[in-house]
């Protein structure tokens, strides 16, 4: 049978990205907590295509994910992408997987057990020069209370679900190696930069402590993405990180943003 | 050419529905202001097929649509439901529409106007038998604060963003005509149901007004539920009721909700 | 602290349904081939809400779901909604999950394995008297060629992405017990309804031979749904059942589809 | 009233983009045959916030829209990206509106009319220094046929639903006067670069048309992104390009994708 994918292509456009999205994968990434959590993950695998080729071999993406089927973390994501690279004959490759994460915590006052689902991603490059990334991300759900709303109300202010997204790059240690954050410290800061954190399960004497925790930490959704970009900075692990933050205002039918990125000097 | 579609179909299974979903439509729908407002449907379109045929003939749906291009509303909704059911020589038609719908409204200490944006759809359905149907539904935002948290708590309570949802059939008049209800009509009985409306711009003293409204105005999701279940039971042009309310909790990462439905006896 | 929720409520308006929704939860459920497979569910829980009472407690439906954390099948979901019910004091109360199912395949010609995702459901539900229900969904990607396309042009035919949506009540066997249908076989009826089954990963003699097998095999939108609606009725496992057959149209911009429901006399 | 959002920030974070998204607004846009045409945008609107203040006074971008209410086109974008940059007193600011646009077309044997719907896009930007930026964004439905599957088959092909998104940007005509490029003029290379186009309404001829159409113009996903940008970079209207090429793969539950961008030297 004709490999048509391998004609010549004289038309010298050369294609940045060539790949397979929105494919669907069971994948098991690290916890830290309990080891090991099962989750599904949203996968996009691509590599470029020089010029010269009409085509890439779309199969073999799906043969290098199943070949790697199982543990995927940052150790082992490099592994995965240079085999893409390989795989494909390609320049670079890049791997995006997404996927839910739960955390597991206990309510602030009664200390009854739930678990809080984030959305988040790993994304893993690599060129022929031997440049490579790993970057984390994170969304994690949190309260946010209007500071103006509080300060200019005799009582109440409003207050709704809002997100704080956070992606980041990690530096070598001093033996080169590429160090490690967890998915629950992304959180951690998440909910610290926040008016209060999210629980599936709360009590009244929980719900009485998160509805003044929040009354007591007005944020907007400025200070959540400058709280986060703060201690971010002030950890020496952080290469570089992209942070989001948004509200679903409670008293409109739209987001409020704030979004900032910075690299390491 | 061969009409494969009305080839004989030997196994006896008959079809409900049949038809076209998910096509994007531009509409014009009445407002109560404005006289007429423009919109894009999200349009489905179908018809039962009796259990000899093999298929139906889907490009008619569009042709009828096509004919009928333009104004969209209780009154000419008959008209199109009857054409298709003839048009596709069947037994029962029945269209849904979807649409976003603009009202503009002042902000409630400034006046500053702005628009809300809801979801609204019509469904209109024919038989053979003359029986014909006619629902209005519309998704209104609105502000919606927790009374146990309001009760429990030293100051503040949460408070979110929230759907109530209705959709209503209705009586004729005492000529046998359809009673008309505008979809403002709707809105503002959601928005009675809530803790407080939702604006698209609020200045500094309107954010101080909705502020205290919905603190003065504690509701749960079933009280949202129920209050324009009494509001739409009170109205005589109302035949039936769907009323689904929902809350995007603050202190939580899912919704609540309350459902409820009546047909006057 | 005051218990707002059982505060007595005057307007007299059952609600048929209160709950909570859009709740991301891992579970484990069954797997013909591998015995347990873990996945991640959107869960709704809700129970009716007699008239005289104020409002839910909500917390209460996480407090069950935690309790019953783990494996949830059609042999466990009746505890579960029972516990609901109970717990919340009320007559009824229904649990709906859904979740991404994988199943391991072949390609048909290389046998080369990959996976297969399709969405699944369980609904449970639960009254005072004992009736209970439990419901199976099963959607299954397919492709679909159209027979139309093919019959009148001399060569090609057009074929698309297409979804066959099955949902089943079982009835019980001799010693009253009811009887399984693993989410396999409704993906084996599915496919078999379709012009050629769906692969994630394909060689070109794979892709050589699905696609004679979809031009072998050319069904309308209708005739998928016909095609399942026969096999299930042959099947005496099967109480009722809802098929939704649609079609991602290539050549359109909308979707065909067709819908059809049964119970068993 | 206190002005919480003009109090002094001593984190020293600036933030890149503070403002509002998810914003539903109807707006007007040039139509190359019938001169406007009425839709609805989706829309965010972003100022950088310098490190030393708090926050953005949200509120004004909604006025600065509300007074801007009507035609959005590539020459009354740069006023109103202006004009929210003065009233939030940026140093840079930024548009995007998203928004469903028709464009009338007859089918190719049969001549009966109907309409198409495309996902269009603007994005405007403004800086203090004078520099700014208009980009226009559509994505074109297209039918594809995979020339792998075509070439290896003893007959029929697997095609499917694509997109192919092009985003460009515009040089200026020897008066400096930015060049316009209109929406129908991207549909129209993006439909060139597929095996065929879409329509919502086929008669049996026209099916007959394009299902042989697309037979004798197979392409990869790879080729509909060249195509395009070959038509493009022949075009000196065009300073720059994104351009991204997606099948929704009718013999696998995934998408297959092309992505490539370029700069007029």
């Amino acid at each position: 049978m004709e490999d048509v994918q391998s004609r010549h292509d004289a038309r010298e456009i050369p294609l940045e990205q060539v790949g397979v999205s929105e494919l669907r994968y069971p994948i098991t990434v690290l916890d830290r907590e309990a080891d090991r959590q099962q989750t599904i993950a949203t996968v996009e695998l691509s590599v470029n295509l020089p010029h010269h080729f009409k085509g890439t071999h779309m199969s073999r993406f799906i043969e290098v994910l199943e070949a790697h089927r199982g543990e995927v973390t940052m150790f082992t994501m490099p592994a995965l992408v240079e085999d893409l690279r390989e795989r494909l004959e390609a320049e670079r490759a890049r791997v995006c997987m997404r996927f839910t994460y739960f955390v597991e915590r206990a309510a602030p006052a009664s200390g009854a057990r739930s678990l809080l689902d984030v959305e988040a991603r790993f994304i893993g490059e690599s060129g022929e020069s031997g440049d490579e990334l790993f970057e984390l991300g994170v969304r994690t759900p949190v309260t946010s209370l209007c500071p103006c709303s509080k300060a200019i109300s005799d009582y109440g202010a409003h207050n709704q679900r809002g997100f704080v997204d956070i992606a980041c790059t990690f530096t070598p240690d001093a033996q080169g190696e590429r160090q490690m954050i967890w998915i629950e410290e992304l959180i951690e800061i998440a909910e610290r930069s926040a008016s209060a954190p999210i629980y599936a399960l709360l009590k009244r004497e929980d719900e009485r402590h998160v509805t003044m925790q929040a009354y007591d930490n007005p944020v907007f959704v400025e200070d959540m993405a400058r709280a986060a970009a703060v201690a971010l900075r002030a950890d020496a692990r952080v290469a570089s990180y992209r942070i989001s933050a948004e509200n679903d205002e409670s008293i409109h039918n739209h987001k409020a943003f704030a979004r900032t990125s910075w690299r390491r000097p």
